[in-house]
């Protein structure tokens, strides 16, 4: 294991013994609604949003116990899009990192609400005031995480998944942008409003988090075409098969990983403000770039 | 038209006027997601909510423009929760307040993500410092909606009704106390937040809230055993024909009402403390007790 990959590792026990510390619990007939919810936000994950935050808290030097909050945060977020994305009227998927969805394992009902509830969860954390001491600051992170995350930004962008209104490379990579990049990008803007960090430092994370989450989504369309279903714990050739145009389906798998190529430097070069201190960063855009699930 | 009445659709044309503005508008793809946000979010409704929060804004002195930003979050909460409600794994409804729910004015994917994006933009709404010049105090205001309306609120509450795990007076109550009284008390809650009211005033607010929301339920429940359809704009008998347990099945027609008639009492009793500025709180016990639809 590489020095990267055991810090990845690190940070998804850090999310998850946290994620299981904060969500609720419940004794009445509603565990059902608390369990599904666990099971959705502590089952496996690669964490990427978590490691992201916990890095950029470190080249910032917050305390850690304030980021991995944030963390939790967007990993509620993202646990209940998953599983309103895997709902049958939207992607219809009945495994999920090797498991069965949520609707599945329990029941449509249980899922629509677990989504609910986690989404409710995640902007509960970042408003509690161990997450920040300053009350103006946690607004803040309340609204960074709500755009990121609304009609302007993921849902916004899985409507646009659903109605697959994309032709060309811009619409697909405006989609992407919504529906993904927003996120992830939010990973880096939370620890960066706990920092109150500077203009030029926050446009410079930003542009490499867009680059990211790009190179991010084509590595995901190369998977969708070529990856083992097994590997990744669910179907593959999905878009392919619902007529859906991605960056693959429109470049091609060679020009993919042509851009792919060109990207990898472009994301790094964002970071040569921050120097050394963002070794693990730079690093993570391999990691990124060569996952196989 | 009386007074309250008065004051109660002026309340409604406020929050609607207040909602239109601040809800997103988009001229992409995505624009079927913010119309159908708006269809639910800004259609007919009671708006009792944002009446009760008016009321006790006016109690404490507070800017009617803040006030009126809490109350868009609890109406935004509100619209999300019907929206999730009325889908065909949950209660399966077709008409809400006359209209075809959002799921039959649009498709099953755009309701599930039109009540995400609802429920996101509360918390962005109430996050904005718009809302209140302190960051400290939005914060408060997210963590009190956000729990509310969360696991251990609102949706908890959804989950037990689905369940259909009710038996007694007692768990009737408890599902009550969860899924929509909670809601109605965070109407007070908000502006007792901003207003920084005093722990007795705040205990009484509190408890007349709780007991107005048990009347409200029992007189949902009367409606739903002897209501005109019509007038609702949705259909009635539907808890007798589920096999649902709720206060009217259990205790009888008679007997609800008789209760009913204590609870007018009581809950306007908790009002003593306020004089005579809690006049148009304690007609609106009348005015909620005497709905028809």
């Amino acid at each position: 294991m590489t020095d990267l990959a055991r810090r990845v590792a690190e940070a998804a026990d850090l999310v998850t013994v946290a994620l299981d510390e904060l969500l609720p619990r419940a004794d009445g007939p509603e565990s059902r609604l608390t369990e599904a919810m666990r099971y959705a936000a502590l089952g496996p994950g690669k964490r990427l949003r978590t490691y992201f935050a916990l890095e950029t808290g470190r080249m910032f030097g917050l305390p850690e116990r304030s980021v991995l909050r944030s963390a939790c945060a967007l990993e509620c977020i993202q646990a209940y899009s998953l599983i309103h994305d895997d709902l049958p009227c939207m992607d219809d998927d009945d495994m999920r990192r090797g498991r069965p969805t949520v609707h599945r394992a329990y029941d449509e009902a249980t899922a629509v609400l677990a989504g609910d509830a986690l989404q409710t969860a995640a902007f509960e954390i970042l408003a509690h005031p161990d997450t920040h001491p300053d009350g103006a600051t946690r607004a803040e992170l309340v609204s960074r995480l709500a755009r990121a995350s609304g009609a302007q930004g993921m849902c916004g962008g899985q409507m646009i998944d659903i109605l697959g209104v994309r032709d060309d490379l811009g619409g697909v990579a405006r989609m992407q942008r919504l529906k993904t990049g927003a996120l992830i990008a939010c990973a880096f803007e939370l620890p960066l409003v706990m920092a109150r960090a500077k203009e030029a430092e926050r446009h410079a994370l930003l542009a490499f988090a867009h680059d990211l989450g790009l190179a991010y989504q084509i590595v995901d369309d190369l998977l969708d075409a070529e990856g083992d279903p097994e590997a990744m714990g669910k179907a593959a050739g999905k878009d392919a098969a619902k007529g859906k145009a991605n960056f693959v389906t429109l470049l091609g798998v060679e020009a993919a990983r042509e851009r792919l190529g060109l990207l990898r430097k472009q994301t790094k070069d964002h970071l040569d403000p921050f120097g050394a201190q963002a070794e693990f960063l730079r690093a993570s855009v391999d990691f990124v770039l060569e996952r196989r699930h």
